[in-house]
């Protein structure tokens, strides 16, 4: 019987980084969060304390910034994160691979007077952008997607034929509010897309999936979602989702001799529905690595 | 010497409405949050908890999701806080004040192919819009406002002429990045307003002279901001506002042999700067209780 | 007609200091966060962009460092607060008020077969002391409290009595699950006080009178719990409270076939109630500015 | 080509359950979250809506409930788990394979001048014990662990030794504070253990090791208080780790004419270190899915 080191990983998370982009009046800005993990021969740092092989973590988030700067910018957030992946394994050859998470906020432009402003800017939305690069040795896998999209249908949305036990007493309905926050990730197959041009499709399509269906389960709406990407992005091989049902309960207003023909509900924190799934090409390359150090999804 | 009561009040807080608007296929949602505090004659509830004064939390809950079917929906957030306050001190003689606290969550419709949704909605940033309404016996005040619209500014601002002490160490700038959260609070004067349509031209106002301000301190910005809002509305008596320096700090790229022409910044979460102050007009109503209970604004 | 400056202040928040007593090898450490914010001639800063009286946030940040080791650490909240807002009041003629807050969060020493290690610590809970010392000219003002502890008592609670409206559905019950989270603030008369001593003092005599008191009200155990303090504190002028009620509700198990005496509980998130009131000595001193700019408490 | 359903799991999310145990006057309580997730044969309610054998999330929470009164309380939060997933895997032929996690928080008696009190408690920290059963088929797999245990060394770490590099700038140092939360998740053998008195021994061991281990790295602390835990609990498999290094930086007082022979320190946010490492048994039975969807962990 023995005791070892199992899997591991290391580095410097959420690294906060803004780029300006100042080469017309017309300023840019790239605003991320970048979470640099390595892995490698780094068993006797766990064991005895010898930092011989394990590159500082400060060191990881001077490389993040210095490389915003040669790269000339950050560009597609799954670009710098392959850079900065690659960088690593390249360079030290006590690093096999490396494990490169990118969140990207996004920012429009200030209406005025004048029209759109050259550099003042002002946050949009909730939602992140996010991309987890995976390298192990000289292969690489790129899972992208995004958090926090909230969405809700106002009817359209069913629910009835389940299962009835000793412990139900949900009543069935055929019309309900629908309401969920978005959180999907989808793996790339290769490495070499326009990320921002299939990031913007993916997410117009499931926008629209989500509206478009018809409803008979969240679990339904989901799988629509996921096959309408599939179908039109080749380039993907599977997308996977975690979807709260974020509950909306119609509010009994008959002890004050009121009806409430679905006009009135009450939004519920805890608890919710929660669904997960993998929609998924059924001759994919295998996941690999892909997925190992993305939380949250099954 | 003697030991009494002092300020109170109590009711139900962070009370979730959703309502939909469903007389035509194309709905509407309104998304809101109401916290209903009452004042009055409460001296023996707190001394010998004598309940027969306390109108209960949950009553007040009812009563708020009751009044949006009565009152055919919440409609501007300011009419539905007054609705209420006036309905609470106008039926009980033991209630002689409220405080309706409401925020409310924009939506937008989902885009599709075939135009915008009928009854499919996004979420709309992580603004929220907000209002106050305290009623005491006859009088009324309505303070409104908005959390979290975050803005940055890449260039034109500066930093300098500050006074130089024994603790000071920080270089001044003439080309810095300004960015702050505007979480603003104005009071009205009067309460028969058209407040969607003024909200919607306050809130675009302060954006506009933010980013059309040359900025020389985070607090002429501020005074800026509030000047024009009260230039354009004669309705609005005075504004305060809450702005933290969010700072962005250079990165020194020197030890890598590289430059770094405000291009490459660390965004820093703590400390940070904080800014607060009120811009009025000289010839205003007083506030009487107006700000009584709106924490977090001087 | 004119346009104005009104009430200000600015400074840094969150300033994240530990200090480290190493003159033995049994270490003590001090953990706090510290906002300081100054008032005085500020005028010009505002309506030109002046910074000549703009005693910058980075140096105020400076100030409580360099502090901490000029004072040979932290000691009392409450008294590094006070030498705070007396050397920016003294040192600086533009400068007329001050505004210090301070959060501290306990450590206790990690237990070993041992004993007490001499330099290893774990958190305390999640209970922050809290102090606000308010500097105007020559006068001072103490409020010191905490925020974020949490109690429970599964019987002992009564609620009944109150008034049945229209809109009253909530049945009378003489046992409940009573739970809140105490915030608390109490102004101090005076500065020449041991502040640790009474600090553990309210502390103690709180979570006792909640415990010891039969509820008919949340109101009414608020009210015991201040008057107990008010009682055995001289030096304390007022206090005041903001509770929420954090619902337990019994869960229905009837649909299948069990009973439930008051064991099974839902823990509801929201809507809570909101109980906010204060205690207060009727020949205590006038509260001046103390209250200015402390959110959240009437 | 074709499309189809991949790993899918679905059910109630943080199922908030307050138990009180009364049958004498001294009271406890139990305070728990349950996420509940099934698996199944569930391809028809994603690719058609059929819910036929979808059991109601609504209906799982309603079992939550229902069980902790048929089994006389929640007990360890490892057995409640247990039998909540064999009875949902047992009753339900459509059923698969389960996934049910426990929060528990805890609460300590409120001590007052007559000794402890029967029924008023007082929240116990901010740690969070927790645990997740997987059961699939047959088989079943028990991890548990504890969140947000907060923990601080003033001295006795050490990080010199690493390589230096282009992007290396941080200096070595021989004393430096070391501070983490620690996250840890270990995998049980077996299924019929003393869960709450191995809780405990194992919350404790680590504690000890991380207070009496003289660090040269993050890396090599969390190494020993994962052998520790083996060394003495032959019924777990292996324990993995999520620690962040957060970052306790010197505060430069020279500016100041003043020496900091670290004691004075800036408690910095972002960016922080992420250490995350397994220690395990090399000859411990296989994982199977005991893993599979806890997220965070490497």
């Amino acid at each position: 019987m023995g005791i070892r080191l199992g899997d591991n990983q290391y580095g410097k998370a959420e690294v906060r980084l803004v780029r300006v982009t100042r080469d017309t009046p017309v300023h840019e800005i790239e605003d991320v969060c970048v979470t640099s993990q390595l892995r490698g021969d780094m068993e006797s740092v766990h064991t005895v304390g010898d930092n011989s092989n394990c590159l500082a973590t400060d060191t990881q988030k001077n490389t993040v910034y210095a490389k915003a700067k040669e790269n000339g910018g950050i560009g597609a957030i799954e670009d710098f994160a392959l850079l900065l992946a690659q960088h690593f394994v390249s360079e030290h050859d006590y690093i096999h691979g490396a494990r490169q998470e990118i969140h990207s906020y996004g920012w429009n432009r200030i209406d005025t007077a004048n029209g759109p402003h050259d550099h003042s800017f002002v946050r949009a939305g909730s939602e992140t952008r996010t991309t987890v690069v995976t390298k192990d040795g000289d292969q690489e896998w790129v899972v992208s997607g995004f958090d926090g999209l909230t969405v809700l249908k106002s009817t359209g949305s069913e629910f009835h034929g389940y299962p009835k036990t000793h412990y139900t007493t949900l009543p069935e309905t055929t019309d309900r509010i629908l309401a969920t926050d978005i959180t999907a990730r989808w793996r790339y197959i290769g490495t070499g897309l326009d990320w921002d041009k299939t990031y913007a499709s993916v997410r117009s399509q499931l926008l629209e999936a989500f509206a478009t269906t018809h409803s008979l389960a969240l679990q339904q709406t989901l799988y629509t979602m996921g096959r309408t990407v599939l179908e039109n992005h080749p380039e993907i091989a599977e997308i996977k989702f975690s979807m709260p049902n974020n509950h909306h309960f119609l509010v009994d207003l008959s002890p004050f001799g009121l009806d409430n023909p679905n006009e009135v509900f009450f939004a519920a924190d805890r608890p919710y529905g929660k669904i997960e799934a993998t929609v998924e090409r059924d001759d994919a390359p295998a996941a690999g690595r892909a997925w190992e150090s993305i939380p949250g999804f099954v």
